[in-house]
């Protein structure tokens, strides 16, 4: 028996995100029917965790155990062959017979992309958000920077979360802006359901002066409507995944 | 009669190219038929030049006549509610009544990318194309230097092409690697048919090791034969278009 680590790159557009559901296409589920093909076993695929519908990974790890004798290395390929052009395996190695890509991941790195632009963007659809309005970059920076370090982040949780403990550590928060495209990168060793997407859409609407109440008392409040929209998927990337080990 | 100057962004994956053709999906006719809604007149869009099927274009120019009530710079966001989400009019200004997008074009700028990976990518398989060799990039870089100047490109051309003057200069050419991508940058005053994707094709060939000759003896060749493959559509983009006024 094999513990196979995949790391895997896709374009979430076209799937209900990565967990396996009845009658929808997922991205989890392709690649196990994909390693089905390959090694006649139902496997059972463990990803970092779930990506929603709609966003995209450059760097998810997945892990699976088989005891199939084609080489570590070359799953990646065979899959590859199998897979739809919107998934690919960027590279399949042999782990610790113990690794497990949920439990033993220690931090995670997400990157939001919007277009900010009075006129939508032909080319980007896919893979941003476009805000028409003008933001104020330093007023999304002074709030992004609050973030960083350890805190109850309850209020930037979707309330059909039941989670319990909801403190987090963000270790970085990032933006950048290039042109029309603003980058927000943010690092952490965990992350709430939506909570990235919330950040982002609180971000949004202090640049836009829509959220004019003062930020750190938004923060205290812990309250989720006094924070921003929820930002779309599109603009979503998992960009990678660290491990101790 | 006013003349109207267009800065056009599209995705050329779902399309034939720029040029109306009959039953096929093109962006030139996307354009008009979506004219004819706003403005019920027969309207002929010119552009800077044509794309090819596949081809992507951050800012190509087009310019029409018309009659129209239509505030000049509301035609963008009046196209864009019509258009198809892979084309966006990013600008849309009065030029002067003289202003012809193909005929008063004195430079434009080409952008190639190739993703540089043994395996291929799931994310940018629209906007690049996959090379799984290994390449020699300062090989590739001496060839594509070479180009720079004014010399006859006639070995760079299609040979289902019947144009007589095939003579260009080549402003500036650049390699820039960055990661797994690799892009290609060219602006010149004018590209003959397929000439940025035989450039593009004979640099590939000459970093794998498949093109060995000299290759100051093949460009003085002139000949067709000796050069690469033609690189496909998907990875190349019409970055701008200059204009004397």
């Amino acid at each position: 028996m094999k513990n196979i680590k995949l790391t895997i790159e896709y374009d979430g557009t076209d799937y209900f995100g990565w967990q396996r559901q009845l009658n929808k296409r997922t991205i989890q589920e392709e690649i196990e029917d994909a390693l089905y093909v390959l090694t006649k076993e139902k496997i059972n695929l463990i990803a970092s965790g779930r990506t929603d519908s709609g966003v995209h990974a450059k760097k998810q790890i997945a892990n699976f155990k088989t005891n199939s004798k084609i080489p570590s290395d070359k799953f990646a390929y065979a899959l590859n062959s199998i897979l739809p052009k919107d998934i690919s395996i960027v590279e399949s190695v042999e782990a610790d017979i113990n690794f497990h890509a949920r439990f033993d991941a220690v931090s995670k790195k997400y990157r939001y992309i919007i277009y900010n632009s009075k006129t939508r963007t032909g080319l980007y659809n896919r893979y941003s958000y476009h805000v028409p309005y003008k933001l104020d970059i330093e007023k999304m920076k002074e709030f992004l920077q609050l973030l960083e370090g350890t805190h109850d982040f309850i209020g930037f949780m979707s309330t059909n979360s039941d989670v319990k403990d909801t403190v987090r550590t963000i270790y970085k928060i990032e933006l950048i802006k290039k042109e029309n495209m603003i980058f927000i990168d943010i690092e952490g060793n965990g992350f709430l359901y939506n909570m990235v997407r919330i950040i982002v859409g609180t971000a949004i609407d202090i640049g836009r002066g829509k959220i004019t109440d003062n930020i750190v008392d938004i923060l205290e409040s812990k309250d989720r409507k006094k924070l921003g929209q929820t930002a779309t998927s599109q603009g979503l990337f998992l960009e990678w995944v660290k491990y101790s080990k």
